[in-house]
């Protein structure tokens, strides 16, 4: 099967950028001293997270406790799972999967929730390993940092049946920030907290093994912090427009790591002169950014969403004008997004489908 | 099983209010002397499609092939494939379609189609349906009305594996007009030169047996067209806040359908006391339109997306703040993209879970 055999819309995965983007990733992060958690919420997808940790990622952060289950169930291990689980019904899982991947850590941010945790745990006999979740200004979860943090982490060590290991601080709200330099200010100024925060739990004579944290957008900038351990970047190994956008630490644009995931669609109708339509619409790209799909090396096109399962090409040169049944690829705006709407991706090398994947925990946000 | 037990994120269907959508349609067709082909598009659900059949409809609309193959192999017939169909892979599949259910229709916008579909049609022996594909205004795919139109009908007619049943002409831009009479004011000029080019094909000797379009925001304004035969309005059966806010015949939102469709999520983290973050974000919910998820039936929150798997919840009235692992349903900005995130439907009679059913088209956007 080469690339021409695909039916589409699809989406394709160019092996040699990716191989490299975790090449680039690991060396990185070897140099640094520092360790790899990728997040599995860009790829969702068991092959390509096998292929972070052959690479030497300590394993992968997970979104949900549905997408663990799966990395799990696919025989990946080193799960951190960065959403608080707080429902019954979850803990029941969640044990469940620490009893099978006693590496598992989960994150918390509330008294409440380790309690829970912790009588659960002991009840079931399983001991689980915990991170506290430290709201480093992204105002997502996360508990304030300092002496609130410090008091949770004192409440997980004082459970039987939890293990405190350390810190997780999501920069969200920094990862995005256009321009290096003003990145790096605002990463750093994020981070200061966290690293506050490890120094007192340190002197409570709490044991802080991991302060995990990090983006793509930081990757070249968190590591610069001692207190830091580990990253936990996802979209490095695929990339996507947004972070592309971001730039890089010499030029306008993020080029570090290569684009290395595209969607693949026919020109399905040529109606007039200056217009043609593809078979991808919003059921077949991310549509949370304010900047749509590019056409990969073709000028003259520029792509606009036009329902469920069209794209409008508005043809600004009639010299480069597409054929009716051609296939053209784009990047997409958002690369978790858009994996998410796929069963499979076609990993290429060259124009040879060497395989194709399951995105095995999509749709598993449970 | 009751509505408490469904791990969340999950969509959720109120199987009452379904009904009563299915049944107002059906009622209104009927009285009209129209018929109904609902787009399944929409739900993507086949158990839908065979209760819209049931309650009166030809059978279902579908946005792509891939689509119409899982309703055709689910049993569900009287399709209508709205995309056009170009590769040679994929009039492979459509003939094979078309011998497993003869009365599938296509549509074509353009003569080299035409003449491929032909062709492929007499070689593999199969007969073909074909409505011609009409531009209203959406500037999407479909050939310029009048002559031209007229033209590639007779195209149709030409070959001898085709059978020309009539036209298409969909006016996506009319859908969301806001406010009733500039909405029909917008249809009406639209469809003008469909109901033209109807009169064309049959001064020419072209019998017209079809005519669709429609739209569930034009649903009680299209009917009014003798020359229109058949609905393809998709939302109805569910709705959104999208189709709610452009306005009824009479008030400021449209009413005649009810809002049956809900995504139910959980308070995963109150670390403060403004906000709460559920587990419910870019993947849980439509993203393509300019207005966020609505809480039902909750005063005093306002939810924001905050990533690929939470919602930040604004607390604006401190009395009504959500407790940790409380459980909050939400209408979705726009059903169609919304479903299309789910393996499952959840089909509720009150609290109990009466059904699951697959959303089995999910991602077959092929």
């Amino acid at each position: 099967m080469t690339r021409d055999d695909i039916p589409t819309p699809a989406l394709l995965l160019d092996l040699d950028r990716f191989e490299r983007n975790l090449e680039r990733m690991a060396a990185h992060v070897r140099r640094a001293g520092k360790r790899l958690r990728p997040h599995a919420k860009t790829h969702r997808c068991p092959e390509i997270a096998k292929r972070q940790v052959a690479a030497g990622a300590l394993g992968v952060a997970c979104a949900k406790l549905g997408e663990a289950e799966v990395m799990a169930g696919a025989g990946v291990r080193g799960l951190l799972i960065t959403t608080e689980v707080v429902t019954p019904g979850g803990i029941r899982r969640l044990l469940r999967l620490a009893a099978e991947a006693p590496d598992t850590l989960v994150v918390v941010d509330n008294p409440e929730n380790v309690a829970d945790l912790g009588r659960e745990a002991a009840a079931e006999g399983v001991t689980l390993g915990v991170l506290v979740d430290v709201d480093v200004g992204n105002r997502r979860t996360g508990i304030q940092s300092g002496p609130p943090a410090v008091a949770l982490a004192r409440a997980v060590a004082g459970q039987r049946a939890l293990r405190f290991h350390g810190l997780q601080g999501y920069a969200g709200h920094c990862a995005h920030v256009v321009g290096w330099e003003a990145r790096r200010e605002a990463s750093r100024a994020a981070l200061a907290p966290l690293m506050e925060t490890r120094r007192l739990c340190e002197g409570a004579g709490l044991a802080v093994d991991i302060v995990a944290g990090g983006s793509t957008g930081t990757w070249d900038i968190d590591v610069e912090l001692p207190g830091l351990t580990e990253l936990q970047a996802g979209s490095y190994c695929v990339m996507d427009l947004e972070y592309r956008r971001i730039g890089g630490r010499t030029g306008a644009a993020l080029t570090d790591f290569e684009m290395a995931l595209t969607v693949i669609a026919t020109v399905v109708s040529v109606p007039t002169a200056d217009r043609a339509m593809v078979d991808a619409g919003l059921k077949a790209f991310s549509t949370d950014k304010p900047f749509p799909p590019e056409p990969v090396e073709r000028p003259g096109l520029e792509y606009a969403f036009a329902g469920d399962e069209h794209g409008r090409l508005t043809i600004t040169d009639p010299a480069r004008a597409p054929r009716l049944g051609e296939r053209i690829e784009f990047f997409p705006p958002h690369c978790d997004p858009t994996v998410n709407l796929y069963d499979r991706i076609y990993a290429l090398r060259g124009e040879k489908v060497e395989a194709v994947w399951d995105v095995a925990a999509r749709g598993r946000s449970d």
